[in-house]
């Protein structure tokens, strides 16, 4: 109950995301719609498309859709009021990101994968849907790029991994791991944390395979 | 019958539209038969993969991919009279989507999905095609930007949908949903219709999540 | 045995390419560890999401991972060592890509594929890892342009089809089919082979469909 709660919560600020970032690449009404479940939904479908649970629980369950659709309407007509609430919108995105990673990685084990495909897993839950939104903008994913939101989203899923390991009660794990990920993500943004590029290569074209 | 000869005319003029994407962009031969059977079939594939409908009937039945490639030919070895035909290929390119919608949305009912979900995977069998097209080419999908186009397709969508829970029988909610998809879509080329778009927002560029 | 070898000497190709191109457009190490491990293991997920053999046994095997990261700490932390082996990794990659698209035709006839859509699996098998690497970094697939490198997969494929239907045992028409593709990426590569590109159209620019 609690956990669905959080839930619905980690849909909305997430769709919230989404559809901010379809109203500045001035997307239509319902281009806005389709970013804002994408990055809503998107990291669960694919958790659960790959764990073989279909339909997708986003899909099956009419409450997705009807949050994500209700954020893409807020954000569509009263854009100005999301740009003021960027700071808070940050810190729901933080516990959307460390609920998601934590209850992917929980379900993964649940279907029978083992610890270091379930963190994986888990990790796709809390960042697939923000993969997704830049690529259908046709970006390159942000969370690839300089930014301690993945590796946030890991740390908190090897937490739920090791308490399954340890035979630790999942919720104890999953409150643990939750936490973990979404300190590490507040702490990021606060102190501008980013993780390691490689040394700058000798040739920066892109060219093919290898 | 009538049926899967409406569904391989969508699917041909869905691949001529995947072809003539790929030929504009100066694809090989390969990548232009890769685009033409991607823009026809990936609308259906992600429906059934989100369904669990495994394999999907677009990889089960060979017949989607005879047709795409034979589209994706024409395309590659005739490209001048495509360019001549482009309004009779709008006009089949509204018939495709009005028989994909529909026939995706009855699809999803009869695999038991609810009513929301079933007009969402509906429009994605119309739109998903021209999406991955758009994608597979580095842009974003025009299908979100200002056009009447997967408005159109819910339309169709919300008349089976309608029907289901007013126990009408398929084949008549099927008919009035895919003619007055069709009727919008055409309505919609004539008389350049758009649908709204946000108010500009204070800055353009794209940030990170929200 | 054999093959398995054969397989993990793939996935590690393959997963040198990912993160090359992932340090190239200098994303941080996360990003290179998932662009590493989608070039390696997303054509074969991708078939085996298609054909209804989930979880995938890129995600189910935790070997795939491992060796995927393997190859992107690499990459990250010795790219000029990479560089250097420019050569030998278009090498293996050309073994790779043989070694996929042939295990990946066998296993889609298995699973009661018919040829051309278990034709179509192993292309992808072969070829689908590239793709969405490249869709990831917001490019146009290589593989859909200019270059004989699907078509070498296809001709693998397709022996291998030719073998069931002619009921050769599967290890014998998995070893021509495998080393027809492989000599002809190889060839290509020496002789620069392309195969044909369309006419240039009359426009060049991308309208929306047809």
């Amino acid at each position: 109950m609690f956990l669905t709660l959080f839930d619905f919560a980690g849909t909305f600020v997430f769709a919230l995301s989404g559809a901010t970032a379809g109203v500045r690449r001035r997307l239509d009404l319902f281009g806005v719609l389709v970013l804002s479940f994408a990055a809503a939904a998107a990291g669960g479908i694919l958790r659960d498309v790959l764990i073989g649970a279909l339909p997708p629980v986003a899909i099956r369950d009419w409450a997705y859709p009807v949050i994500a659709g209700v954020a893409a309407l807020i954000v569509f007509f009263r854009y100005p009021l999301i740009e003021r609430l960027k700071h808070p919108v940050q810190l729901f995105d933080a516990a959307g990101l460390a609920l998601f990673a934590v209850l992917g990685t929980q379900k993964a084990l649940m279907f029978g994968m083992n610890p270091l495909a379930a963190a994986m897993l888990g990790v796709l839950s809390g960042i697939g849907g923000g993969m997704v939104r830049d690529i259908m903008l046709a970006g390159i994913p942000t969370v690839l790029r300089a930014e301690v939101y993945a590796v946030a989203a890991l740390a908190g899923a090897a937490i739920v991994v090791a308490g399954e390991l340890l035979a630790v009660p999942p919720h104890i794990s999953m409150i643990a791991g939750g936490l973990l990920c979404f300190v590490l993500r507040v702490l990021a943004i606060r102190h501008n944390w980013q993780i390691a590029i490689a040394a700058p290569p000798s040739e920066t074209d892109d060219g093919p395979r290898a």
